[in-house]
């Protein structure tokens, strides 16, 4: 069987540890193509370069595998990536392993969810990995047997246009085992401090913490974390509210 | 009956004429207040920030009307919103008009929208506005009647928690009624234009067309604004795809 080639990215730079780590694990199963942000790019969701130009050039090349770093949004670097090297499609995308939790809601702001929306959006096999610890030196070796088995199974089943994944590793070294879970609702609250500029007049820094307002706590990705699982949440492109559609053409009226 | 307060921000900065019709169009009805990027954060989506310190400041307050202007990106915009004026829960949380489409896929990668997920999240029946014309010059009188009965349902009705909506009005100056739509799948193709530069290198402009690849175009935004009708899209925060969560637990292979 020939190798595949997987398209790796992140939003912590090409040199953090996460997106290092996740090259070495699965370089002895795939070819890796790495097209990653130049410095840290967090919280930038799907956000894409519109009024700046965007440049990349190559880190490092050796056997099997090829890293190139890029000043654009991670979405960027998916983007042209794809562009730049189509005379191969990559049988999977992955963004990550994200130093910090990407669960529930946080998709929405996640720069690594983001480059997973954009190969899903490509039809590519998307996935997401991130570990719930901040730190730069977090030890990232319990996730390697999970993240080999995820990818294994994507590439064993595909997954189904417009649906990727997001997986999401507690802290805790030692894990209960796998859960598939739904996307924890909720919203951040405390979110900003506020500090005295020492010319006059006040900055904020964006803070906050997370409070779940969930209805079935027990099947979302956040819940199962904290009881020690690796929480898989499939995350499907298509935001519609469908049910919504058919309430407002029944109740909602409409002058023309 | 008090008046109702109404949240409105944009990507397109304080200064843009869509935000400026808006608050034009809608301070008949309700108090206004406007907390906008102090330039244009186009293609920001949720992307909130993280790294470095946000400002914001008085541009101008009349009766009913208070607008400051923030250095942050549109969601930040909301959050801050939010927490500097707690006293008063808008009662509608309104983003644009955007200088700009963003049916469909777009969604993920538009500001405007950015501000619509982010009311949703914390609770608040939220809108996002956009016309089909880039022109900082586009003529915004069409849309009147179709802003105020939109917020008018939105009133009367409110929405369900954790579902907004993206209202889309293409640039004809002439619509064919309302339509409610699902939001249209595809992907931009063709992104990416080079330049080289004049001391060697090349550096890249996102550009693209919009691809659309929708198993039901009929019932899709992009193509009822195609057919002249404004298209209204229901947009739930839950991106969580449940059918799947059924099949990766019947089929795939976990070992633990």
């Amino acid at each position: 069987m020939k190798r595949p080639l997987i398209l790796i990215s992140n939003d912590d730079g090409y040199k953090a540890k996460g997106i290092n780590f996740l090259i070495e694990v699965l370089a002895p199963i795939a070819d890796i193509l790495v097209m990653a942000p130049t410095n840290g790019r967090s919280g930038m969701g799907c956000a894409i370069t519109s009024k700046d130009p965007v440049y990349y050039s190559l880190v490092e090349e050796e056997q099997g595998i090829t890293i190139f770093k890029c000043t654009g949004t991670p979405v960027d670097c998916i983007k042209l990536a794809l562009h730049e090297f189509p005379e191969r499609t990559p049988d999977i995308i992955i963004g990550g392993v994200n130093h910090g939790d990407n669960s529930g809601v946080n998709v929405h702001y996640s720069g690594t969810m983001g480059i997973v929306i954009e190969g899903c959006m490509k039809g590519i096999p998307s996935i997401g990995f991130s570990l719930d610890n901040h730190s730069p030196e977090a030890d990232f070796e319990p996730l390697r047997p999970y993240i080999l088995q995820v990818v294994n199974q994507v590439l064993e089943h595909s997954l189904p246009i417009g649906t990727c994944l997001n997986v999401n590793f507690p802290a805790t070294p030692i894990y209960e085992g796998i859960k598939i879970c739904r996307m924890a609702q909720g919203e951040w609250t405390q979110e900003w401090e506020r500090h005295s500029h020492p010319r006059g007049g006040d900055y904020y820094w964006l803070v906050g913490s997370f409070c779940m307002r969930d209805e079935h706590p027990e099947d979302a990705d956040r819940t199962n974390m904290t009881d020690g699982y690796v929480a898989i949440t499939p995350i499907q492109i298509d935001m519609t509210d469908y049910r919504m559609i058919e309430e407002m053409k029944a109740e909602w009226s409409w002058e023309s």
